[in-house]
Order: structure tokens, then C-alpha cells, then sequence
């Protein structure tokens, strides 16, 4: 069993020496170091991963603990501990595509692909997907959406995801727009997949857009949702190249390619805690 | 020597038959075809290069002409007709980056990349890049842009075009807004480098934009100048994949990169008559 | 319903005249047409496909028939007619891995994929995939091949082809190496991933052959077999960078992802009738 | 003025913790610090960047010294220790292209790309590349290498090597096998550019091979020179889709802007010092 520390402070000399010093004391073996410098505001990131074997703290809270008294305190440091045995619970949610969701699905139980992680639900606003989550043994909850009645919706959302215990959600091309108060609760902790290289073509019909604009690329990207709409942390984003051939159909199509790929390494990322949120941006340590 | 034709007009059965009936008729050996029907308009375009060694049609004017009769008018074609043994005069406009120019004009002058254009006049409106021409044997105009007074620089530019007559304008990173007026006077016959994504960041300081929504891919559009800023035909686009070590400094460093190559590909195309205009989009037959 | 005609023959003046008059004076509206002269060999090939709603050949044989006598036969052409009415059968092959065969299946049940294909039955050396075909309504079909006993393993394939009346085999990671005999009853007939950039690391365990190499990309090749280890004619390759980061492992799951697009591509453009094989080359009409 | 300390050694516990106290303790202020374990070999690598502004150790001779004392010997480190006030002497060697030569004396020269890097002398086996460098005030000498004379002519090279104190070569296109005596004098300090996508197409004309087999995709490689022709250590590739249009000049064409993108970064990360070589691969920290 391994751990992983995601450190951010401002930046001063020493900080490395420090961190992995109280780590190698301890018998903390590092597996893995990553850090980083924003030289524009001055603020270091680090991303540390060490194996929990010889390790003289035995328990979860103590290593917190200590590390915040020795170190954490003293640096003004925001940062998190996460444990390998842990295995996050994820929701998807989705509406009527079925590629990204399939993908997700796909990868999540591909002993191969090596994801820790499970998927306790998949929620969609509509009926029918079911047929395509159910077989794979998962609950399917449709939850409508009725015009003005948004707020309902998204309370049911929020019982089950409180009652499976849910870590963090991927938005499989769901389609709805939430509620502040519903990203408020899971802070840096939706994954969306926005259907086109952001931030060209934000909002719905970005390929419609993009075929209207003649561009000769499209794209997609992975980001974590906040209050503005398509505007949130960019984790991944790809292209994919198109001609004058393509019809929105055929860009739909390529476009799928690209997003399931995009979705996958976003959430890949996530589960390997490789992302740091800084402001609006991430911190990538892959 | 060869000719090529660009065509465009309403989509009907039979043009393809048509117009390469017309040229096997008169002797015409065709070394490439390419057509394309633009289903959402109903449009047709069609490309041929034909041979003119053993065509009955002698002279460049009489081709034009009973092409028009026999063909042309009766589809309502949009059409032009160039030829391998003219030699297009292109002027290179410039501010005071030189990565574009630059490799503008070595593919000129390099034999093996086999472009077919002269380089008659470089204008910037600064001095500092004379250095970078005249060694090259190519005339460098220094025509400064003083505030309110556009209008006067550009009646300066006009006459070194035509005195030169020269037929197309690459803009190499040239920075400044010209008039409606002048870009009138070229229509689809400015190329222009943005260096972003378009329409992702349009307008000025693309890389700053980018670098502050913190994007993860950044790019570079070859188009045609219109009278909305940035919002011309398409040519070309290509991307570089960044990362959150990328200061602004590196993002414009590595857009250089893609940008010289955007810019060269666009010009290619160019010269090859490969680009049929649609609208505001391109049909490109490479 | 649309027909696709596929010509290959010793270029000459003339050919896209002919057989473009052959149909519009038929009533054929051309909805697509490419053509590509091989200057290095003089042979030109060409792709057509018209809509036969008014076509006034009414019959299929009798369209290749009178095509033959009034065109083929006079330019030694070789050539295939296609219709899209007609749903081609595809066998597809597997060994361990799923991740190739699941992207086809999805791909084939897809309505938004617009994949015209049947999967009458899956065939594998071993019976662990069952589960990832039987659910999809497809047969599964676990033909063992014995060391020493392969003709005998390929006959009962050979039987279930022709008793499904299978138009063309993918092998979708499938890990054997298959008869001269077998392959010469499908010419250009199978489909087959390599998981390499071809034709670096031929044969197996390439992204083992690539990290002892250490390569900073990875590759995948769908190509058709051919009596010569992979080495047929390829049809689609693509790649992924790689980094000092990667372990054996790591190239493996990032190849999965390029294979499973690459495969994709190959299979598409070969229901779409967009392939023409020339020697050992492919021409793609894409 | 920084300086980078690029480290390898078998990996055990505490590595990182030891280095950046070491450096901390002495006032060095950390920029950058990257490591990497190789599981396969058990093996450490880090490149660490610190200012030396405050830095205790004065002279660059008892940085070295007192290291070596405190931490090299004890773990077995192979190390170098590289200071950015030091301006590295690079030769450039090429034969008939002039694109990657031209690319390397622009970036060299244009402040932008920030290179820190002297080029006192070109060396070439043909005269026909002189007035694309003596403009740029760089001095060329015209070494042939006749049949049968390598050695005489090697001879010449290094002697001029060493009288302009050359840190590392450049092969920019450089068509000639060189000894391994002349290799064995700047190990991992020759980078070639090999314009096929290695491990294939070894050996001269590269793009012939590529066409002939009908690859979709082509590439360039910048690695070291080894004595096994193109075998050395990789440590930049890149790639460029082709299509069965393109002709052998036509890869050529294409190539070469691989080519040029392709050395410029192998030559910037040497300079930049973040290549380590682990045998015959290398360790890239970018």
C-alpha cells in the first residue's frame, strides 16, 4: 500500500529537503516525486507517493496529523493524503450518448486498464441507456429533469450520491446544466467532457459550431465543473484533424473518438491523484 | 506546362462527365481530378489539372473564353483557370517577429521544396528586420504605421503592389488591422497567421490568453483575411500540446514552431491552387 | 441505394470521361468520385459511387455486365462493383485481449457509428472471452489450435465461414499465425492489427521489442494479412508518445487505446468500399 | 547563475531527501528538481536546478569536490554538474541539405528561442553549403572524405574540433559513417538526426523504404551517435501522416520538416541539460 501527498504553498527554499526528509526518517520509501514551481505567483506544488510498508506512522489520521505539526502548519500548506487501498467511488452521470459512458464502463471493469476505482450508480435523466449499464451488474437511476423543476432533480441526485457514498462524478455527456449548489458540494470533484477544444465553441452544438466556422481541427476536453459554465480546470484536451469532407454527422462521429479518450485519461488522472487545482488551472503530474 | 481549373456552381448530375468530356475532347491528358459536393448547400467543386502539350486549345485566353462558352455559363459556374508557367508574385508583410518570414523565405529560395513564387518586396512597419532580406536579395520597404494615419501607409503599400504586380500577400505575423478598403482590393488573397486555435482567442496576445485559461493544447490558424478580424476562410490549422510548466514565454516559443509550418503549408496550397473558397469556408484538394 | 465501383488499370487519357459519361448518360447521379494516377507504375485507380434511383441498368448483374463489355474489357481494367444495400458478414477473431473486440462489437451495435456490417460469429483459441460476446447476442465460437494441429483447427473455422457465408475476417488481436491456405481463400480479405508502428518490431511481444528499444513512440498498424508475416498492405496507422516514464506495462495500455481506434478505422474504410489494394500498397479514398 | 546536477546511481531510500538537503543547507535555492526510478534496472536518475546566488560554495572545482565527498562516493553516483554561465561550443556537420543546418544557425542566432550556444565552425564533406553559413558569420570548412581516405579526413575534424574547444556535434544531415575511434572521443555528445521513424528504415534512404512499403505515417529520429549505425540512445521523435498520394520527393518534402522540428529539440534538451543516458535509452526531463 502506497501513499500520495498533493502539497501547495507558497513558495520558499527548502520545501523538497523538508518533505522528503520527514518522509525518509519515518522509513517512508518514495516511489515517486513530482514538483513544481508557478514562478508567475509564486507557489509551489508538489506530489509525492511513498510506500506504507516500513512506514513508523501505522495509522491514516496520525500521518495527517503529524505531518500537518511538523510541516504542514508551518508553510501554510493546503494538501491532501490519499491511500492506494482506498478505492474511490465514482457516479456517472449521462443522458442519451452512450460512448463515453460505454468506455467508462469498459475500462472500469478491464482488469487491464488497472483503474481503482468502482461505480456504485449511474444516474441519466433519461430511460434509455439502461440497457447499456445494467448488464455490467450497475443500478441505473433515471432521474427527469422537468423544466423548472431542476432543483427536485437535483435533491434525488444528492440522496443517492450521499447514500453510495460517492467521492467524485464523471459527467458522460450529460446534457443538463446544474445548480451552483449542487458543484458546491463536490468542489474539483465532477469531471466533465466538453465536446470541443475549449474555449472555442463553449455551450451546446459545438460541432454544429464548428462545422458553421470551417475549422480544419476539432477537439475535446476534459475539465472539473464550477460555477461558469465550460470555464472550469482543464485536466486533458485532443484533437482530432477533419476537411471540408466532413459533414456535422462525420464530425459527431470523429469527434466520439476523441472524447472518450479525453474522458478516460481525465478520469485515469483523477484516480491516480495526478491533478492539483490551481485558480483555474491544473497542475498535471503524470 | 500544365493548367489547372477551379470550379464551383450549383450541384447537377453530369458535370464531372462534362467538363473532363471537354478536355479528353481537345486532347487534354488530366493528371489529377478532385470534386467535392457540399450537400448542405448543394454546392459542387471540382479541381483538374490537365496537361497542355497536345491540347488543341493554343492560347491561355482561348481556353478561358470557350470554356466559358461550352461549359461555364450553362451551370452558372464560379471558375479560374491557372497556369504551371506563370509564376505568382507573392509580398511578405512583417512586424518584428522574423520566425515566418524566415522560413517563408528559405522555402523560396530552396530548390527542393519546389515552390513556385517570387518574393519581389518585403513591407514591415518597422526597420529592424531589413537584416533578415536584403541578404536574401529581396527588397525591404519600411513603411511605418503612425496612429490616425492608416490610411496614408496603406496608399503607400498599394502603390509598391501594383508597381510590383503582385498577386497574393502572406501576412508573417503582421501586426496591425489593415482597412476594408485594402482588403478589398485582394479579396481571398491575404493570408494571414493567427497564432491560436481560432476562433479560440481571437485578436491580440493569444498566448497570454491561453497561458491564463490555462488551456493544455495551444495552435495556429493559416487563413484568408476578411473584413472581420480573424474570421476568414480557414486554410490551415495545427496544435502543439502544452503543459502546466509552460511559462507564456515557452507557450510563444513553441507556437513559433507551429505557426511557421501553418503559415507554409497555407502558402503551399496557395500556390498550388488547391483552395477553393465556399463562403467562409475552404474546399482544399491536397 | 447507391452502387461503388472500384477500378484499377494501366492509366491512359480519357478513363474519368468514360466512365463518368458511362453512368450520367445512364441516369446515374454521381454523389462521389476520386481518382489517383501511381505515376511510378502509370496505373490509375479510381472510386465512384452514384445513386441508382434512376439508374436505368435495373439489375446488379446486368450493371457489371454491361460495364464490362462497354468499358472493362477495353482497358484491361480490374475492377469491383459494390452496392450499399447489401449488410457485409464479418467474422471477427480473438485470442485474450478484449479491448479490440469489445470496440468492434460497440461499434457494430452503434446506430451513430453507421457501421453497415452483421457479425454473424466470433471465433477464439480459448474460451475466456465468451462473456464479453455471448451477452451482445453473438455466437461464440472456442476453436482450440493444438500445437501440430492447426489445419485441423482452421477446417472447422474454414466450415463456420462458409456455413455464415462471412465476407470478410477481422483479427481483433487475434495471437495466431494462420496457414498460407487460409489466407489465400480471403485475399485482402482479412483484417489484422499489429500492435507496432509496421515495420518496426514485427512479429510478437513488440511494445517489449519498443521499451528495450526505448522509443519515444508507439504505433499500431491494421493492415491485410498476406502469406508474408506482417507485412501486407497497410490501411491505417497511428501513434501515441511515450516517455522514459513507461513501463512495458504502460506501453501495453497505452497501445490498447491506439489499437482499438486503428482497427476501427480500418474496418470503416473497408465497409465503406473506400480501399483499392495496389501491389502491396493500399490506395484510400477516404 | 544556476547550476544542474544531472545524477544516476542504484536506487535506495532517502536519495532526494540527501541531495536537496545537502543543497538547502548550503543556501541553494531549488528551481526545478525532476527524478525518476527505473524498476526494471532498480536505478535512480534526478536533475536538480538550483541558484547559486547564495549558494555557500563558492567555486564551481569544490561544488564538484565537496559533493563528491559528501554524496557521491557514498551511493555510487555517476553525476555531472553543468552552470548556465557557460556557454557550450556546438559543431555542426552536414553534407547537401541545407534545412536542418539553415533551422539550427536561425534558432542559434534568434534571441527568442534563448539558446545558449556557440557555433565557432561548420563542417562539411561538400563545398555547396558555404553561402548559407559564412553569411551568418559562421566560418566553413570543406573536409571531403574520399574513399578509402575516412581516416585522414577525421583526422582533419578532430583537429579542428579541438582547437575550437567543441563540447558536442551535430549531424544535420551529415551522410557519412564516422569511425568508432571519432565516436569513442565525444560519447553521448554527437546528436544525429536520422529521418525515418527508428527502428525502421535504418541505413540511407530511408523515405524510398517507407514508400516502397507503403507506410501511412513517416518520422525522424535525434539520438546519439553509437558505433552501431543508428542504434544510440533515442531522444526525440516525431511523426507526419502521408497518404498514397504523396510520391518519394513528396515524403522527402514532408520529412524534412519533421527533420528540422525533430533536431532542434534534441539539440535544445542537450543544451538545456535534461537528457540523462541510461544505456542504451534516455531518461528526458522536459
Amino acid at each position: 500500500m502506497n501513499a500520495v501527498l498533493l502539497i501547495q504553498c507558497p513558495d520558499r527554499s527548502g520545501l523538497v529537503a523538508e518533505v522528503t526528509r520527514f518522509l525518509h526518517e519515518r522509513g517512508g520509501n518514495i516511489i515517486r516525486l513530482d514538483e513544481h514551481v508557478d514562478q508567475a505567483i509564486d507557489r509551489f506544488f508538489m506530489r509525492v507517493e511513498w510506500q506504507l510498508d516500513n512506514f513508523e506512522i501505522e495509522s491514516k489520521e496520525k500521518i495527517k496529523q503529524i505531518f500537518q505539526e511538523r510541516i504542514g502548519h508551518k508553510y501554510d500548506m493546503q494538501y491532501e493524503v490519499h491511500f492506494t487501498d482506498y478505492v474511490p467511488r465514482m457516479a456517472v452521470f449521462a443522458t442519451k450518448a452512450s460512448h463515453c459512458l460505454y468506455e467508462i464502463i469498459y475500462r472500469t471493469q478491464s482488469k487491464s486498464e488497472n483503474w481503482n476505482v468502482e461505480i456504485p450508480l449511474v444516474i441519466s435523466n433519461r430511460d434509455s441507456l439502461r440497457d447499456n449499464v445494467e448488464p455490467f451488474g450497475i443500478p441505473y437511476h433515471f432521474i427527469p429533469v422537468e423544466k423548472g423543476k431542476k432543483e427536485e432533480a437535483e435533491k434525488k441526485q444528492l440522496e443517492l450520491l450521499k447514500e453510495h457514498n460517492i467521492d467524485f462524478i464523471v459527467f458522460a455527456r450529460y446534457m443538463q446544466i446544474i445548480t451552483d449548489d449542487f458543484i458546491a458540494k463536490f468542489p474539483n470533484k465532477i469531471i466533465n467532457i466538453h465536446h470541443s477544444f475549449l474555449p472555442a465553441f463553449i455551450g451546446p452544438k459545438p460541432y454544429h459550431s464548428a462545422y458553421e466556422r470551417g475549422v480544419k481541427i476539432i477537439g475535446a476536453t476534459g475539465h472539473y465543473v464550477t460555477n461558469e459554465l465550460d470555464a472550469g480546470p482543464i485536466i486533458v484536451q485532443n484533437i482530432q484533424h477533419i476537411s471540408h469532407k466532413d459533414s456535422v454527422k462525420d464530425l459527431i462521429r470523429k469527434g466520439r473518438q476523441v472524447e472518450k479518450i479525453v474522458i478516460s485519461e481525465a478520469i485515469r488522472l483523477h484516480l491516480e491523484r495526478k491533478i492539483i487545482v490551481s485558480g483555474n488551472k491544473t497542475i498535471i503530474f503524470d
